[in-house]
Parts: structure tokens; C-alpha cells; sequence
């Protein structure tokens, strides 16, 4: 067998190849020339950047064919590897033989011009065959290796909580019921309801919002767990940062209160853009001079940060001494609006801050009640540029505290008996958070679009490929 | 904040903490003792083993406490770290100072002694903390990395193919339907059919059973890909190696063909094996005592093991002349059984070995037609103890082959489009194979039943947690 190299070699190991004859496959980017000789970028996919090859009529008894080689045809290149130092790139393959392995047909749609984002999502099977996806998938896989890394390293325990969920009380959003009942004629009981006792699992089932409450299991067995999967919202909302499926992850740390979690977040934030900035440098110089002039500047920028933590309580006071005009009036015991986030990010910080200790009225029933009885031990992550981007707390692990917020919310604690379980046995302190994996990669890539950053997205009315 | 010592350390890096007053939190896995002293084994969750605790009354203010402290109550000590060379531990805490920082109640349902699967499962809560499910589930994400390692480290890209989908033409199982219509009173078009154009989606819409189809576009715009993520199943079948929901990996190389894809898996497997052999030596160790004897020996002898690579006739010809009185006779054509695979892995061969070109009636349409125009291009690896642990095949990249083999499985080519498209453009030579996430957990741990691998199981009728 040929040994092919990859592009990502050639640009990697330059001078490795220095006058080499080597092999390389790829598809065809571009093709230009004249009747003697002409210009193919190739990229193999190994690579952001592709590799330019030089081939000559001279040479090449299938020059004719080769020279009409069109936009996505597959070659596989045999030539010299030579490096040009006084030229726009940095070296170029002459080519000895050149074989096409496979065709492409002339309506090829992804033509070298420029494309709006909404074509290219009609043709989600193509699109990251282009510069921007090519780019933004690439990112999206070095980001959820680095934040494999940055667990495994420090020893967490990767959990696999269930997609498929018969509690109907995570509470945190609407959800997407699935079946093997007959839609048409489902089976009911004497009553005329519908009988899910004969439904696949017994009972009436859904898709998971959230691995939270099964990781809370994993962090009192193994102290340190997180959970990386897709998470789903039933909610009609067309906006650019919401979709139907989308991937999650949530650390959870046992023997740890709020300031640990802020700890763990604010680290692995950081080790999530330095990995990226040191391991896809050709792409983060494609966002930063095509997505968001400022990109780079503003990831470094975080990495060097200490983040600031500041209370709700002081965060509100700020907001309402600052003289500006928001849409949304600031008083204590609302929700914080992208705009107050942003403000208090950009404005008043210039850089990351945590904000902790919310009112209880607009935190989850799990979240842990503060001395004052008003707040809970929450923190939300804002970041220049977006807002809100980790939202995490500290967990109630008082049994009867955790029963009166259950009861005070119109729970049934029954629902929740594995989980106040953990409150009897040995249910100590613990803390985790939630980051929206789409959302740290609309951050790092400056897309703007959230369908633009999943290779399939699924939003109301579409689940298309 | 107090320096806290993880019990990994103590064990991985002893020398350095002999002496030393040291802090360490876990939870009370045993606790035994006289009125002037006592033992509790402490687990932190970070490691398999647990570190000896020994406290005294002579020290301790609340010894009385201590002594009292339940099974599963949550422990900070402080402490003497102590080399003990001779005893049966190789080290132990003498302590100085222990703080009870949670109970736990007398009916906790995991106290020291053999409890059955089955028991233990209905305590999914709680089973993480017993030895045997420490194990397990470290050893899961230990494995989950290490494949994410081997792939990343080989410049795959980590594809996130989606969970929803609307097409309904993976044929490779029973799917789940998920909706948000009112299943008691759904919409209906005027022919009285389910309005599914009213659906979230707009159509109807299932949960995936593999994310091959959608791998294939990334691998022809990337190369080498791979997805892991969970895949779904809506099969009544209640055996010990079939789940509901369990997770899949699946690499899809372009430039690939039949003999690339096993060169690929084969260095998968044994990259997996080396990475937890070396990284959970404990839990190993533990596994070959008491779940399989002859565990460890046997992966060792795949790691050292060239895989053999045979065809399907010559695998039926050796069936047939074995001698051996099989439950399910063998002829040319028929689908070989776990009775006929463990055979030729475990009696003929000795070792893994791939089993290629099967007839195309019992593989899929997707699969590269053979020149002999009766066999695939596929590729089942088989290993001794289990059977089929992945299964492969090269592609067909021939668009017209392909549009053949589709109308003679009596599908829709309309529904294929965007997949018949990618045969159109550049549609080169491409191959890859699945592997069951949960099958390679029970072969390196020696489970036997894929409820005991999976944290929280899901299987007709159980959805519980």
C-alpha cells in the first residue's frame, strides 16, 4: 500500500518533506490553469488549510482530464514536495501522476463563492466541506476532547446519565414525550386515559433535560463526576440561541461548596481556551479575521482574568446606581436580563465575574438555602460579549430543608425518593454546574447562530438529515 | 481552606506523605472497634481502595461519636499518614482529629455483605458505592477517554451525529417515536390520519439507532471522524446483552477501504485494553478475581495477538467440517450465531479474528458490493468469550450500485437524497464499523449482563432513576 500523507503533516513537519516525493489524497478546492499548466487546492480534511499542487502538461498524460478536474472531485496525487519560501504559501506539490478517485457533478452546490448561513444549512450534508464549518467542527471536537482532558486529568469520573426519563419532575423545561404506543389508536384504560402501563417502558417517558439529579448519585459515590451528553427542550422558541437537542456538561462535586465549584468552572474555562487557542490556531485566526475582530483578544483576555465574584445583592445595588436606561427596570428579586449581565460584564468588570447568592424565587428547589432564608447558594458565569454561560450551585443536602422547598414548590417528595435518599446517607455537602457545550462553542468561534454550531440542528419544524 | 489529600494520591505517591499530618474526606466504608480504639475504612470515591483510619480514645475528644459513626456517614480526619510496611494495608492515618460532616441512617440498604444483582438494582442510587460498581463505572470512563484518546491522538474529528431524527429509514431496528402531540386527542388531517405536520417537528420524528449515515458526510469532509454517543433500540428483547439506550462509537474513514477499516479497529481494541490495564491496574485486578477468573490473561493475549482475517465461505467451510453437533446447522448463506462465531475464535483460532464478505442478503444496503456480485464488503470482528464485538464494511460509494441495492430492498431513493448526494460529489472510497459501547465494557470487565455496565438501565418497562 502507498503510504499517503496526511495535509495536516505537510503543514505540521515542513522541512520533514523537503524535496520528498510523497502521496497525498484529497478533494479538489480549486482548480485553475492554462493549456500547459495549472493550480489545484487539495484539502485531504486532515487539515484547515489546504495544500497547493502544481501540475503540468509536460508531465501528466492525463493532463487534459486533470486540468477539467471539477470542485470536489477526489485525487489522489503523486509528486515532489517542494518548500517556496518567497511565495503566498508556504510550498506546493509538482505533481508526477495524479489519479481521480472520485468525480463530482457540475451542480455541485457548494461552489467557491460566498453562501448565506440559511443555504447552508439546507445542505448540512455539505456545509463542512466549506472553509467556516470545516472550522467550526473542527473547534467543536478539539473543545469536547479538552474537556474530556481537563476531567479525566483531575480524576472526575465520566457519568453516563439516561436520555430517556420516566420522572416528569426535572422541572426544568418542557419535554419531548416518546412512545411505542399506536398515535392513532393508543390502548386506554377503564377510565377512557390513555394506558401507559402498556407503553415500552411501563409508564410514561420522556427525554432527559438535564443529567443533574443522576450526577448528584455518581458525585456521592465518586466525589468528583461530570456528565458530557445531548439534552433536550420541547420549547417553541426560533431564537439563534436556542435548539431542541443540545449537548450538556455537568460537573458535580462532593465535600465541595459554592466557592470549590466557582474554582472548577473558572479552571476549566480556562483550560477549555487555551487548548483550543494552542490546538486550532489556523482556525481561530479564520473566526478572528471572518467572525468577530476582537475573538482572540477577548479569549486571552479571560485566561488572564481573575474572575470577580459579586453578589446578586451588590450586582443589583450597582445596576441601579449606574444611571443607565435599561429596557428591563432593575429591582432585587428579579431575573437578571442579558442586558444587566452584560452591563455588569463589559461595562462595570471587563471581564468574567460570578454572580452568587440569587433570590430563591427564581433559582431551582435543589439549590442550597443560605443562612439569610431569602437567598440560595447559586452562581451564574457572565462573559463579555454574551452573558450568562455556566449556571451552577451549591445542592441542598439538609433533608428537611430540601422537604419544605419540595413541599413550598408544589412537589410530591415521593417523586424524588432516590434523591432525598442521598440526604440520609451520608448526604454531605457537594456542588456542581451546567455548561452549555454549544454555548462555550458559540463563544470561542464567534458564531452567532447556535444552528451554526451543530451539525444537525433540530429546532421546531426542522429535524432535517 | 484546608489542604484535602484525595486517597488516589496516598496510594499512587506514599513515599511523599510518609509522616506527614495529613487532611483526607471520605465516606465510612466499615467501622469496627474496642472502647479504647478503632478501624474505619475510608473511601473517597477517588480511588477503588479505601485508606485504614485508626482513631483512639486517648486522642479523640468525641471517641464515643466516632466509634458510632454508621456505614456510608461522611468523614473529614486529620491525621498521622503512617507507613506500615508489614501489615496487611501498606499504610494507615493515625488520627488526630475527625469530624462527622454527614450521617447517615440505620437502614442504609448497602451494609457489608453479599447482595444480588438484581437487589442492587433497584439501588441504582446507590450501588456506585458498593466494590464491584466503583469499579465498573470507573472503568467505563476510564474506557470512554480512552477511546476519545486514541481517535483524537490519530487526528479524527469527534462528530456529534443527532439523537432526533426524522428520517425513519435507518432500518436498522425498532425505533422510539418521540412527539409533543396531546396523545389523547392528537390532530388529524381530514382524511383522519395523524397530523404529524402539527408535531414539533412537522413531521414525524423517532429517536436514532446509529449515527453511521451522518458520520459518512463528516468523513467526506473530514477524513477520519468518529461519533460516540447513545443510540436507542424499541425491542421487546429481555437478555442480558440488549438495552434500550446504550451508546455506540463509530469511526467512518474516508480513503478507507475494508483492510483500513480492520487495521483501524484492531488498533482501537488494543489501544483500549493497554489504556485500562494500565490506568485501572486495581479495578482489573479485582475483576480477574472475582467476576472472571481468567480476565486479565485473556485481554493480554489480544493486545499480543495479530488479528486473523478470514472470509465468510472459508469461516463456513471450516464450520462444516469441524465435526461439532451445533444447535443452528450450518450452510453458505445463513447468519452466523454466537455458538459458530465463539467457535472459530475460541477452538479454530485461538485469538480475534475478522470474519469478511458476508452475502449481501444478510447485511446491510449501505455495504460495498463484492466484484463476485454475491458477497459485502463487511467485516465483523469476533473475540474469544463473547463473539461479535464490532461490525464494519466499506461503503458503496457507486451511485448507480447503491440505487440499485436500495430499490431491491424495496426502499425509497427520495429518502436517501441527501445521502445519494453524497455519492455524487466527490464521493470517494469510505469505511467504517460500530462498536457497541456497553459490549466492550462487559468484555474488559467480565460483567455479564448489560444492565450491571450501564449506570442507570434502561429496558422493557425500566426506566426507573
Amino acid at each position: 500500500m502507498k503510504d499517503v500523507v496526511e495535509i495536516k503533516s505537510l503543514f505540521r513537519e515542513s522541512e520533514k518533506y523537503a524535496d520528498q516525493e510523497i502521496v497525498v489524497e484529497g478533494w479538489v478546492r480549486t482548480n485553475r490553469g492554462s493549456n500547459k499548466f495549472g493550480f489545484i487546492e487539495l484539502n485531504d480534511g486532515t487539515f484547515f488549510k489546504s495544500v497547493q499542487v502544481v501540475y503540468e502538461a509536460e508531465f501528466l498524460d492525463n493532463f487534459e482530464e486533470i486540468s477539467k478536474a471539477p470542485v470536489a472531485a477526489a485525487l489522489c496525487v503523486t509528486g515532489t514536495f517542494v518548500l517556496t519560501p518567497d511565495a503566498k504559501q508556504p510550498f506546493e506539490i509538482k505533481a508526477k501522476n495524479i489519479v481521480i478517485e472520485a468525480g463530482s457533478e457540475a451542480d455541485y452546490p457548494l461552489q467557491k463563492k460566498r453562501h448565506s448561513m440559511e443555504f447552508l444549512r439546507e445542505i448540512a450534508h455539505l456545509r463542512p466541506r466549506s472553509n467556516t464549518f470545516s472550522a467550526v467542527f473542527r473547534v467543536r471536537s478539539i473543545v469536547a476532547y479538552a474537556i474530556h482532558k481537563f476531567f479525566q486529568e483531575n480524576n472526575f469520573v465520566y457519568a453516563h446519565t439516561p436520555i430517556i426519563t420516566a420522572s416528569d419532575c426535572e422541572g426544568a423545561g418542557e419535554m419531548f414525550q416518546i412512545t411505542t404506543l399506536d398515535l392513532d389508536n393508543p390502548p386506554r384504560t377503564e377510565d377512557g386515559e390513555i394506558d401507559y402501563s402498556q407503553d415500552f417502558f411501563g409508564k410514561k417517558a420522556s427525554l432527559t433535560v438535564s443529567g443533574q439529579l443522576e450526577a448528584e448519585i455518581f458525585a456521592l459515590a465518586f466525589k468528583n463526576v461530570y456528565t458530557f451528553g445531548p439534552t433536550f427542550r420541547a420549547e417553541n422558541s426560533n431564537t439563534a440561541r436556542h435548539a431542541s437537542e443540545f449537548w450538556m456538561i455537568e460537573p458535580e462535586m462532593a465535600f465541595a461548596d459554592l466557592t470549590d465549584d466557582m474554582d472548577v468552572a473558572e479552571a476549566m474555562i480556562k483550560y477549555i481556551i487555551n487548548y483550543v487557542l494552542e490546538n486550532a490556531p489556523e482556525e481561530m485566526e479564520f473566526f478572528n479575521k471572518f467572525m468577530d475582530k476582537g475573538l482572540i483578544e477577548r479569549l486571552q483576555n479571560i485566561v488572564n482574568s481573575d474572575f470577580e465574584r459579586v453578589t446578586y445583592t451588590e450586582a443589583v445595588e450597582i445596576l441601579q446606581k449606574s444611571g443607565e436606561d435599561f429596557q428591563y427596570p432593575v429591582e432585587w428579586g428579579i431575573d437578571l436580563q442579558t442586558e444587566h449581565e452584560r452591563y455588569l460584564t463589559e461595562k462595570v468588570y471587563k471581564k468574567p465575574i460570578f454572580v452568587i447568592d440569587y433570590p430563591k424565587e427564581i433559582k431551582a428547589f435543589y439549590m442550597r438555602l443560605n443562612d439569610d432564608g431569602k437567598t440560595v447558594a447559586a452562581c451564574d458565569l457572565l462573559v463579555p460579549g454574551v452573558g450568562e454561560i455556566i449556571g451552577g450551585s451549591q445542592r441542598e443536602e439538609r433533608y428537611d430543608v430540601l422537604k419544605a422547598r419540595i413541599e413550598e414548590t408544589g412537589m410530591t417528595e415521593e417523586d424524588y425518593w432516590w434523591y432525598m435518599d442521598l440526604r440520609k446517607y451520608g448526604g454531605v455537602k457537594h456542588s456542581g454546574y451546567g455548561l452549555g457545550f454549544e454555548r462555550i462553542i458559540m463563544y470561542i468561534t464567534g458564531m452567532s447562530n447556535i444552528r451554526d454550531v451543530l451539525p444537525f440542528p433540530r429546532t421546531p419544524k426542522t429535524a432535517e438529515f
